[in-house]
């Protein structure tokens, strides 16, 4: 088999893990709920985040074995290095949203091989979409191919971004704003990172922790888009950052606002 | 035929109307648009909303000639007064998401009757979703009849606002950020609406015309939902308001941040 052929079957797999996942978030979407604060009444984590990320880390444990695992909830490993099989993976991003809204929150998964994003996936749990693929086999949106979008600017778009950020002004992000055709503000980074890869909005700004972003990423990139640090430096794959996502044109035009 | 049979056959004839206008959106969804800047480059009108203006007052008029219409894009009358049966129409709510996603906008109707809320609107375009009703028939999310939402505090909820109100800290709107659990920023007042409507929101505030609003009422009122200017006194139907719509908590505790 080649290796095209290898990925399309762990696409394929990875695909089916999403979709049972999602299965029992939907059946169990309107029972109570156990949450609890993390950092703050505002970054919760639920029962169903944990349970979510079990099943995840379950599968990835039998079919990649000698993999290491960073998950958001801690069920996987403590990864201190990119080297070899790295699996990312947030089982509910956008808590706050699910908690409140049971709406607008993802699941994300991705694979990376000595730092080198190959696979990525954000499922879409409401609209039940699957945004996933990699530099080999293309972006799809369930079996929709994506192809890049527009190549827009600041000025041209409507810019994702974090609350806080906005509001203590970091990055002169108001600035940022006016210049811009407008901020939206969803609460869910994978959420974000669709709307970035299907041109809905030409960028997205926020502070973010490996498992918001290791995904949309590598489905970013393949979409020649750009994914940094808003200062325009690589990102860190093992720490907090505070990412910039969007097309090229916005990207040189947000760098240059900050620098 | 009792008020109530007429008023339920009138709901369908408004339903029809509005899913009429949405496929005409729909077909011609990816053509080239005509937009043009009314007060700013962030507030457009495309020709989209203005065909589909003419086309809801042209149904109003065969079905309620002796009414008056008060349209966002001008095709309806000059209206001074509430008196009699007065139409409110926004033929396409939240044009800068239309031009720039082709996602998250509404269309809103509602008619009033001597200043009272009579049957109101809003259709999620995108999603195919028409929540309407009055105080005579509830509130339907198509054929689901809705319940009045859960009635959380500002502290427990998710609030819609505005971005330029944020950013300009409005009303101290960054501190009532601080004491809700976030705030979240869609770009649609009738796409807000409906999320408080839904209660995935527990309240929006922006600065409203009639037409972005006027639907929007009646729905939430019949919902026991609070829609005031945002310090707590009374909205004036023919004129621009900064809005609040909000469970009654959630309304009580931002007039007393607010005074």
């Amino acid at each position: 088999m080649s290796e095209r052929e290898k990925l399309k079957q762990t696409d394929q797999l990875i695909r089916g893990w999403l979709s049972d996942v999602r299965q029992t978030v939907i059946a169990d979407l309107h029972d109570p709920l156990s949450v609890s604060e993390k950092t703050s009444r505002k970054d919760l984590v639920t029962n169903i985040d944990k349970a979510n990320e079990k099943r995840l880390v379950a599968a990835i444990r039998a079919f990649d074995p000698q993999a290491k695992i960073l998950g958001e909830e801690g069920s996987g490993d403590h990864v201190t290095d990119m080297k070899g099989h790295v699996w990312i993976i947030d089982p509910l991003d956008g808590t706050l949203n699910f908690v409140k809204q049971r709406d607008n929150f993802a699941m994300m998964i991705s694979l990376y091989i000595d730092g080198v994003g190959v696979l990525g996936y954000i499922m879409d749990v409401m609209r039940n979409i699957i945004y996933g693929g990699g530099p080999k086999l293309g972006v799809f949106a369930n079996e929709r191919r994506l192809e890049s979008p527009p190549n827009i600017s600041l000025r041209d778009g409507l810019l994702g971004v974090s609350g806080p950020m906005l509001v203590h002004d970091k990055y002169h992000l108001q600035a940022i704003d006016a210049a811009s055709s407008g901020v939206r503000i969803i609460g869910s980074a994978g959420i974000e990172f669709i709307q970035v890869l299907t041109g809905k909005q030409n960028g997205y700004i926020s502070h973010l922790m490996p498992w918001d972003f290791a995904a949309g990423k590598i489905l970013a990139e393949q979409l020649e888009l750009c994914v940094t640090k808003v200062d325009g430096t690589p990102v860190d794959m093992l720490s907090s950052n505070d990412v910039l996502v969007s097309t090229k044109d916005t990207h040189k035009d947000i760098v240059n606002m900050i620098r």
